[in-house]
């Protein structure tokens, strides 16, 4: 590949950049578009409008740009807890790294690269890629040191930076569990395979068990049961609630049809409570006697008095039968994943192999697709596949248009399959809460995209090729030596195309834009559709981010034109990102920062493949030197890898007992507990509508708001219509939405 | 190899062994070598004896055999501990499963075997070995089908006894935690990297932590102290003592020419004990005043009031930091290694990988001595190197005897260098109790063992074609498969020669033999020596067994002629290590059967390398039926063992709060628990030259009888002296020792 084709792509790549860009803009300012754009504010209620004509509307502007720029890491964190950030903090990261490999790049191994061989340059535009790159260095060059040199410079320095950013991490996650003084997950202990017995309930056997061996901390307890009818019954309603709740929307868009208020999906009418009221009020009572006769399930919560006796009964082995009372912190309340709660304790393990097994077999197949892309940068083969096409690739813009450009579109298209297929494999797996579920989704996703994006196409596109590597261990750093220079370039293009692109249809919302406008223009729906705010997609972005910098650690040595891209690529994901979280997406809930050891071990691998290419590399430039100086780099990265697994590793495990037990003293000297205990019983919610309309409509109820989402008990009484609380209600105001122009009103 | 040569080594060997167990059965006899065979009846003091004349001395007797054989597991079990107990298990269950695997194969795989090829069979002596063994069968023969169903019967029959001793023994460590009523490690928990605060001593801020956040369970706590001046001085007391001992032994001896009655190491003379007093008392009071000179470590006991309250602390993450507060179950008073105890809780991750280096390193280096033994299996290798001993090894007997014993015997000798390496690499690791340093020393002998004597003498002896092996993994079955059916004859005589010698050895106790003699007869001291009981060397011979039981698995199929000896091997082990046990080893530390999980999983891992091979093989003589029939057996073989790693790792890893709680109950009916407080204060004695006496003198403390062996609290007041409980004092009988032929007499 020609440098001035680079060029080309790059050009490109701007272009759509910007167009998007501008649209976005454009597009967000539309009230049409409201639901896209701005879901959480319509989730905060904070947002409605009316559709008013203004020129402003179709002006591109990039105050969205600047509003990003200058929200804080505080006001995240407030606005969307501790996961968003330690999200931010992975991009910030990167961007810290590649900042100083980029410097060591250009200025040290760029030039080393560009004149590594005595030959005359032709003008920069019509140079090949690969003078830029490792391979243009003569075998047995002295210059190799400055490689060395450069890695031991980026290494170091990352090491330190994670280090650092471990600290400040695992700093944050103690506050963020200090700060959640109400919530009661650390009350609550999940109790699987109860043991059966032939004279008693599972409910009495856990009671039993319980005022037994744990007398002074034990509260009481809620079985789990079996989704049978009931919960048939209860998702019937539910439909028949949200099509009335529509028909409802539309008579009360009519009434008002020059302003249209739409009163949102709560509230609107209060006749559904009460027709539900003999099946949900009794679910509020702890002791669901109308359940009797559905089947329990060997699972429960059990509260207890204290946050220290619920971590000493969640960490402790509870029987001699390790396969009995197994005993986990139960997750936060809208944290739950329910349906996996009834899968008996014995089938976890069977499980968990199968979907290793099922996830490993998908990642294989899924490599047809990839051998086909990877065969069309080879324009030759694509010629002689379709000769009908060589007319049309002989032009020049077109021949360059495929190879920079087009492979890593139809890979793009082809990895959207990915991410809801392991989210599935991970359900399946048995995960207790939806946080745990997406954490293994997103280490799935993470270890499919970079063998499929970076292994197999390393291995040019044969996964016989590329396992035989793997299985022939000892010629592993020879073989990426030679391979991955070989491959660089196409890396370079990767993050162009790849890269750039995600973050424009990112901001774009493609899916759920195309949605509303086929909703809207096509279907001529013009009522609001029913609405649902999305969740951050950590499964997804959170092995985007770490792929491009995993391409990052791997390339920069050999072809470290790839830098100022990746760091282009890092800014905007910051601002983008920044952007999503502050108007889109909703955290509905809370891993408390898990996400960074995902990240740090990434970063690990990520060096230690580098050095390890390096070490090849080096090896067949024949600088012994060079190879010498990196396999102490090696070790002193594993060591490194060790220390801080024994040092954070274990915080984000477990909670540290002195952390809980100040938190107990603190709600003994506030007098808080008997309030907490009075919750806590109606916490947790297997039946109820109204937790289900809890989350989906509230939704901000991160942790740190649990405070208002819980359902008042005092109000459940039999009779008495219920009220959910927890739903903000701000005070009118204007909000900071001044770029779309137009008034903007809150429902109140 | 020919069978007659077979036959010759068998004769050899049977011969040795009858000569030695002979020997051993007159040796035994003699008065003078008491202390070699009779260590626990010493120490027991169950046994003193005069030196009278008489002829039955001189004739061999089998009745430690019958001895050995009538002894129940209960007796074993009172006498020496769960770990002995564990110890004879796992070769029973080798004898069961090699009882099926003999049938099996001497009955299925042989005859197949033999008649494999359509030759015209010579007379069974003459015939070569191979003619026994899988390579005699034809390629793409149907009757591979044999082996293939004799490999089902042979692993699934060791699952389904694996299944029941693991539940077995499970349920005897539960006993073994149970009985031991009044065993301190309960109650205690080794805090380690206590934070340093310029302001207060490490002791105040053990006591302020746990006063703070454990202030329910906190009793006491005991510091760790750096061993410095006052450990010298106390060892240099205790030289004088051992000096002074002897001297007074001497003048005893001469009083009762006649009788020489041997008054034992303890109560000879008071004068010590009151010379030590100003030390020795003070350490047996809590705060130790005295040592307050003395460098502190971050390390210390803290004791709590129940054991429940003990567990919880040992098992929560204590600080927000995990590298401070570091907690851990307290090992037996007696298990304790002391040493380590001041070892910085932060190295301890680096020198566990340190270690973890140097033993590979050391198994790697290892391998010279084992290629020069493989080199001289061969014949005209040995007489190329050596051209004067081409006349002697020409002649038959002496070929004979070079094939098929020479090479096993200098591999033993070779092999004795190593566990006292793999020890002091354990010690070197940091590991907090001895018996926790003799089962990481276990595992490592273990791992070097099979890796040099199977997996090397698999590829004759060359490192780098082995490791070679292992890094191009998916030949490994075809290599395996091309390799072992070639070596299996030797393995046979290797259990022939060093399996059945090593037990000889063992029941001769050669070394401390050999000692006792040079003492007696060359040097010519008369008095008895300064007597140390061994205790049962658990990191060599789970090693050994585990060795034979590996061999076993891989070669029954391919070699079914090793399954009698082996069978016989293992029935001579029985008795040989259960004589043993009873007469000289004494436990003085248990690790609570933690033995069994090694031995199963090193079965699994036997397995799975059998049916590798089995796959190999039978890919090699083209069976694509027995292949495939094999893969499920692999896949079945792996899931079994996740299995039981869910089901009975736990247990063995930590205590259930269930049967801790039920424990403590206990105790509070019955009023123990004050008893035990009292106990604890003076259970763990850093400084005392009275702990290490207990120790070695009435050495039989297993946590059964720990109750006898602590020091009476009562009576260590300053200017009493001090009185050793715990030495046990049978009244006189007769005991258990008829075969001796002479009077025997107790000292009391």
């Amino acid at each position: 590949m020609e440098f001035s084709a680079l060029l080309t792509s790059v050009g490109i790549n701007i272009g759509i950049c910007v167009v998007l860009f501008s649209l976005y803009s454009i597009l967000r300012k539309q009230p049409s578009n409201i639901t896209v754009y701005f879901g959480r504010k319509i989730a905060s209620r904070k947002l409605k409008h009316c559709e008013t004509f203004c020129f402003d509307r179709f002006v591109p502007s990039p105050s969205w740009i600047v509003k990003a720029w200058e929200t804080t890491e505080e006001e995240i964190l407030a606005l969307d807890g501790l996961d968003s950030v330690v999200f931010l903090r992975i991009i910030i990261f990167s961007i810290r790294v590649f900042s100083i490999a980029a410097i060591t790049c250009l200025f040290l191994v760029l030039p080393v690269n560009y004149y590594g061989q005595e030959t005359t340059h032709k003008l920069i535009p019509s140079e090949s890629l690969d003078v830029f790159s490792i391979e243009n260095i003569k075998e047995n060059s002295k210059w190799l040191c400055a490689h060395c040199i450069a890695l031991y410079v980026i290494c170091c320095s990352a090491c330190v930076l994670l280090y650092f950013e471990y600290l400040s991490i695992s700093r944050m996650r103690l506050i963020y569990i200090t700060g959640a003084q109400m919530n009661p997950t650390y009350f609550t202990v999940l109790v699987r395979s109860i043991p059966w017995s032939p004279d008693e309930s599972y409910s009495e056997t856990v009671r039993k068990f319980f005022t037994n061996y744990h007398e002074s901390g034990y509260l009481s307890h809620q079985m789990i049961y079996r989704s049978g009818t009931v919960q048939k019954l209860l998702s019937d309603a539910e439909k028949m609630y949200n099509m009335m709740k529509e028909n409802s929307v539309e008579m009360h868009c009519q009434k008002f049809k020059g302003g249209c208020f739409c009163a949102g999906p709560t509230n609107s009418f209060a006749i559904l409570p009460s027709v539900n009221d003999s099946v949900t009020d009794k679910n509020l009572y702890g002791d669901m006697d109308m359940l009797a006769g559905e089947k329990e399930c060997s699972a429960a919560f059990v509260f207890f008095k204290t946050r220290y006796a619920a971590l000493m009964a969640a960490t402790a082995l509870q029987s001699a039968n390790p396969m009995s009372w197994a005993t986990d912190l139960a997750p936060a309340p809208h944290d739950v994943y329910w349906s996996n709660l009834s899968i008996p304790y014995r089938q976890l393990w069977i499980r968990k192999i199968g979907t290793l097994v099922a996830a490993t077999a998908f990642m294989l197949v899924f490599l047809l697709p990839v051998t086909l892309v990877q065969s069309m940068t080879q324009l030759e083969q694509l010629q002689q596949a379709f000769p009908f096409l060589k007319g049309l690739l002989k032009k020049k813009y077109m021949s360059e248009l495929v190879t920079g450009y087009l492979p890593s579109v139809i890979l793009i298209l082809f990895m959207y399959l990915v991410p809801p297929t392991m989210m599935s494999f991970s359900a399946l797996e048995g995960s207790i809460s939806r946080s745990g579920r997406k954490r293994s989704a997103c280490l799935k996703v993470l270890y499919f995209t970079i063998w499929n994006v970076f292994f197999v196409n390393v291995f040019t596109g044969s996964i016989l090729r590329t396992l035989n590597v793997f299985f022939s261990v000892k010629d592993i750093p020879a073989t990426f030596g030679k391979a991955v220079p070989a491959q660089a370039s196409f890396f370079l293009t990767y993050v162009l195309s790849s890269g750039w692109a995600s973050l424009s249809c990112e901001v774009m919302q493609l899916f759920p834009l195309t949605c509303n406008l086929i909703r809207r223009w096509i279907l001529r729906i013009k009522s609001e559709p029913l609405f649902e705010t999305l969740s951050f997609p950590y499964h997804t972005e959170v092995p985007r981010i770490l792929l491009f910098g995993f391409l990052g650690f791997t390339c920069c040595i050999l072809a470290p034109l790839i830098t100022p891209f990746l760091l282009f690529y890092f800014f905007l994901a910051y601002l983008v990102y920044k952007n999503q979280i502050l108007n889109v997406y909703v955290s509905k809930y809370e891993s408390g920062g898990q996400f960074w050891p995902i990240a740090h071990n990434t970063t690990i691998f990520a060096m230690v493949v580098a050095q390890i290419i390096a070490l090849g590399v080096f090896g067949l430039k024949e600088s012994p030197v060079a190879s010498g100086f990196t396999i102490p780099l090696i070790i002193g990265t594993l060591l490194f890898h060790e220390y801080c697994r024994q040092r954070f590793g274990p915080i984000f495990k477990n909670t540290a007992a002195e952390v809980l037990i100040e938190m107990d003293r603190k709600d003994e000297q506030c007098g808080r507990l008997e309030e907490m205990y009075k919750k806590l019983r109606t916490a947790y919610c297997q039946f109820t509508l109204l937790a289900k309309r809890d989350t989906s409509t509230s939704g901000c109820s991160s942790n740190h708001n649990n405070e208002n989402s819980i359902i008042d008990t005092e109000s459940a009484k039999p009779g008495k219509p219920l009220e959910v609380h927890g739903l903000w209600n701000p005070p009118f105001h204007l909000d900071d939405m001044g770029d779309l122009g137009v008034p903007t009103l809150t429902n109140k």
